[in-house]
């Protein structure tokens, strides 16, 4: 699959521009906007390379991942209103790698003969991660954990790679499916503002 | 022994708990409180695991402990008040669970051959793991750090098991004396607010 | 090379002075100043250590760093009016544990056959990691990331490693090199107040 890597990196990059965002935001220097990139666009795989002991993780070692998420960080801090002006492509690029990283990091575990249960859990580990440490980092609750219809259309997405997995149906196929699931999920909580309850909210509906 | 797994699932539903509850008090929405809980049961096992290379992680790899920690999370969204009316239990369950921790991760430790001081420090991190990464996630100074007598018991149990160890001792009723000892002391800390002095309080004392 | 060990446990015990001054700073217990000290002192290090797959981590495995780092946390908590005093030194102490720290970490990479790009990645995540771990922990923006030409400085020793490496000069005088060049540099930032640009200041210029 040709087309694969190009979008792995579009997804790198839309994730790298949301880590260099909140730098700038936070008013770091230009190497914690470089950090902060890095981080966005790399913990989740990384940390899923060393639960699965993929050692050295790939993000280390295929250098085009830091070329990536440094060109989005400079882009970003040298061209802060640009990157605001684009915010909706932004959230389309974000919406695109976290499908792919999903459906890749389900498919990875899968390789590495997990089971189908801890698959879903790397895949959605590795889609989330980044946002995760790049909120933490910033010493911030992870935008993640509290709104929107994140985390949850990335792990349908990977649901639906062990699906198709325990089917024995072909791989490609199914990652496309599946990619295409968590994006549709996705696109659709942004549009419509999808949330999951919270405790409160629940609350709020009963006393109502 | 077969009644460990039993108070291994225990001590995770407990972790569980106390994740959820602060997730819940945090406002997070369904998905992040079962992320809490499953960080709060899991994390200090699955660092101790990467530690060791012991790869993948248990709590990855045995989806009771996600059974466990979803069951645990999702009693504590839809059930808040029921668990805050069962504090005590609550801290009882906690109390177990630092101490299961703390002598199984140690024992672990010694299992891959790993010495005495490092294996109690692997204990410790394995007791206290969870409790950080639920605090750090969201924006807090992990409790650990600041309050009561909490690792400071689990480090007296993780202390137990080596000292057996370097005895000779057979490592179950080893495993029973440190988890006693640290479930005590626990108890003892709760029950009469035992604190480590801190460098602010000891000047007070001296001004006085 | 047999003063390196002693840098290398002066580099630790400077990182825990550091994490041990914000513990007390944070009104910490005994046992979160003695935590923070550690972190602060072999994070990096740990991390360095799990990605490139040498486990255990020589920080936990070597007692002398424990020793060391609570030793620091101990001095500290009893001592921290005088700790206070030393700044300065403490200061020079941090920039040779940077420096060290820096050159060792991508030396290590390098042994571990990986690429030039990935050797210096490593090598300033070594030396930068134990800072972000601190600062994590008490809930703040870790201060690698906001300010004074810091990592920036490690990034450089790094660099130094990996083009005398890769121009096949010895390794000795390439760290001790290496060293010298991130100390100057990190030495200069603190008497000159070097920072590097952030976005808003970036701005600021512009409108000026």
């Amino acid at each position: 699959m040709s087309w694969l890597p190009i979008i792995d990196l579009a997804g790198t990059f839309a994730f790298a521009l949301s880590g260099a965002t909140v730098a700038v935001r936070r008013e770091l220097d230009l190497f914690g906007v470089l950090v902060l990139s890095f981080a966005a666009a790399t913990a989740g795989g990384i940390t899923r390379d060393v639960l699965i002991g993929a050692i050295p993780p790939a993000a280390l070692v295929d250098s085009r991942y830091l070329i990536v998420a440094t060109l989005a960080g400079v882009l970003t801090f040298y061209g802060s209103s640009l990157v605001e002006r684009l915010e909706n492509p932004v959230q389309l690029f974000d919406a695109a790698g976290l499908s792919l990283f999903a459906v890749a990091g389900t498919a990875k575990a899968l390789a590495f003969d997990l089971n189908p249960t801890t698959a879903v859990l790397l895949g959605v580990l590795s889609a989330i991660g980044g946002g995760i440490a790049r909120d933490v980092l910033v010493a911030e609750v992870p935008a993640v954990l509290r709104a929107e219809f994140y985390a949850s259309a990335a792990m349908a997405g990977a649901a639906v790679v062990v699906i198709g997995d325990g089917l024995s149906i072909a791989r490609t196929p199914v990652m496309i499916v599946g990619a295409l699931v968590c994006f549709v999920l996705r696109f659709m909580a942004i549009r419509y503002r999808w949330r999951l309850p919270t405790a409160r909210r629940q609350k709020q509906d009963r006393a109502t």
